[in-house]
């Protein structure tokens, strides 16, 4: 390897403060989905990939899509990417890091000959801002966009009318869809959680994209005089509401890598003297194995019921969204894990308990994640951090993970 | 006893119906602190009062006072009322039927000779929706209403004020209150709570106004992502108010007497995929001891502060009111059992978990309370309601209580 990793690493970490530049607000990183200073984000990038001598160009979805050919025209082409949009007031690595990363990758294997295509992904959405769904960008490589285009945003543009505006068009979609054959998608990601910090690690390895369901409980029992009511003549919504939290919490804490939280809780009538008649709470419950997510909600909301009855409070509980856990490819992998152990390094599995791109590009091909250690847990956040160190761990990791399917694929006929 | 105390219980529900017309708010009973229909109850009792051959006035805070003289002018006096105010959107029996009913007293006895005087009280605040402080109209008996006079309502003008512009003199204050040899204070009132429905009685002796504490309890803890956040990595603001929600039950349920409310609880940011960072709740705690709710609330707030650390989140802990328990005299408690039980009547003994006038006046007097059942435990709410045969109940165990102790006090010097 003749490249200089740590410059090409430090290199990814400047050009994650270059397109921090381009924002909808100003001192604040906020960029969604075909904002104008999207523009920005994709003349930069272009004009990298054409330093780098790859083919540019933007799909109708609006992802930039810069691409090394292969050997021949049925060589299969390796994926490497991530999107460049952002949630509100952002940090400066969630998505755009994995972007600059494959950047990097491509640029040190550069002059090196590979029996396979690559291209590199900045996909035009990801965080679900605008449109309140997200993966629209990733969507149309899979071809589950167009049931996504009607949808509106809050000053009523739907989706097409918004890639039209911005100068794409919709009916160009099916030309973004992914054709011929694919050897992967590895997406660099910071982990936007403690694990990897509590480990000690640079570098993880994801299992999985976890699984989830969203619930709102609703308990209604009875509002009365808190001074007058004695305890066993009670039929306090709140008190019902409250052991279900705890039992979430219980529940999750006994059970191996189930998350169990109730983000959202309030009871009326809402004075310091009167008993709560109402309570509504939301959970939010997720693990990399569907069925112990699915035999943990169910056996929490057995629970609930009989809290709930035990105090005269009627509930009802209404799934908002079920997202079956999606894996990661296991071939994928295990040339993470040995690209990993090339480099000396110890790198923990780990499930992912957030949604990513990846996600949606497992629907056509096989997918991997590589997580980054995120200081502090710190994202969606401004002060969102990446030590440099584990930048260039994941660089070396993703140029010999791409030399090692290199080897193997270059076996094949 | 040769009065009608069928027809006059009728009487009293009637004259009930008859004040619930004198409102602020048409379609509902809403009569605060000196509003203009509180003119119009103080009319209406003034006619009454005067048919009964009483001396009628109205003090400087707005109260009605009608007056039986005793034998001379040492005679000791008796005291029987309540309120006239109202909560918004009230029922029309809480505090107007103490006084209808203690009207109804006088008028059956208005031929017996007494030994003392008789003063029905009509208080023209007791609720504390202007002012937010109660007991306006019986402090002013007590001698300590000068220091609520500078408060301001929503309007920003004083109780002094508002005196003055309802045509009242302050500086007359003094001369409300109550001077010479008081026998005590009875009040008849609407239990609001379910405790005499259960019991199938239709009267209860208070024994206590109830002590109560009320505080407002703040944890603070990290907010953070709901799926990339393992539970040992939490901390969770919301699951520790909700330990201490669980905990407060639990408390009062094994505590004979005890009842503690959580009436307010609300967590931030407040997202279903967001583990809540802070959380606020409020705690009321009442017993008639008050030892025994000093020792609960201690025992709970160490509960409180140990689970918020189990958790790493910090809790601070205001206390935002203390107001000790007010036994009711024991003697006019026996009175009323003995008066009860004349009429055939099972009368529990209960405490009041809420204020009433007679918690003030026992400052300056034996005070003694007579519930009546409330059913559904309905109050502050335009279903509340009272069963005729409770009234009279109430009205025949009233004259029975006053004709006792005038056989009690005739036999004094």
């Amino acid at each position: 390897m003749t490249a200089d990793l740590t410059a090409l690493a430090r290199r990814a970490l400047l050009a994650c403060a270059d397109l921090a530049r381009f924002t909808e607000t100003p001192g604040e990183i906020t960029r969604t989905f075909l904002c104008p200073p999207s523009r920005d984000v994709t003349a930069y990038l272009t004009a990298w990939a054409q330093a780098l001598g790859l083919n540019v160009r933007g799909d109708a979805a609006g992802n930039l899509r810069a691409r090394r050919e292969g050997p021949g025209p049925d060589a299969p082409t390796l994926y490497l990417g991530s999107h460049v949009d952002t949630v509100p007031n952002a940090g400066a690595y969630d998505g755009v890091l994995g972007v600059t990363l494959a950047f990097a990758v491509a640029e040190a294997l550069r002059d090196a000959p590979l029996p396979f295509a690559l291209e590199l992904l900045a996909f035009s959405e990801e965080e679900g801002v605008r449109y309140g769904v997200p993966f629209i960008g990733s969507r149309a490589l899979v071809g589950t966009l167009d049931e996504l285009l009607p949808l509106a945003d809050a000053q009523g543009i739907s989706v097409a009318e918004a890639l039209s505006i911005y100068g794409l068009d919709p009916t160009e979609l099916p030309e973004a869809a992914v054709t011929g054959q694919s050897l992967g998608f590895l997406e660099f990601h910071i982990e936007q959680g403690p694990v990897l910090q509590a480990a000690g690690a640079s570098l993880g390895i994801v299992t999985a994209i976890a699984g989830q369901s969203r619930l709102l409980l609703e308990w209604t029992g009875q509002a009365a005089h808190a001074g007058t009511t004695p305890m066993p003549h009670r039929r306090d919504a709140l008190a019902a509401a409250a052991r279900f939290v705890v039992a979430a919490e219980d529940r999750a804490r006994t059970t191996p890598g189930l998350v169990a939280t109730v983000g959202m809780l309030s009871a009326q009538p809402g004075a310091i003297n009167v008993i709560p008649g109402t309570a509504q709470a939301t959970l939010d419950i997720r693990h990399e194995r569907d069925e112990v997510r699915q035999a943990a909600l169910a056996a929490l909301l057995t629970d609930a019921h009989r809290l709930a009855r035990e105090r005269g409070v009627s509930l009802t509980v209404t799934e908002k969204m079920t997202q079956p856990a999606v894996p990661m490819d296991g071939g994928l992998q295990t040339r993470l894990r040995r690209a990993a152990a090339e480099e000396g390094l110890s790198v923990p599995d780990l499930p992912s308990g957030a949604g990513h791109d990846a996600m949606i590009l497992a629907g056509r091909m096989p997918a991997a994640m590589l997580f980054l250690r995120s200081p502090n847990a710190l994202s969606h956040h401004p002060d969102e951090t990446v030590m440099p160190e584990d930048i260039e761990a994941a660089l070396r990791v993703g140029v010999r993970f791409v030399q090692g399917l290199a080897a193997h694929t270059g076996g094949q006929p």
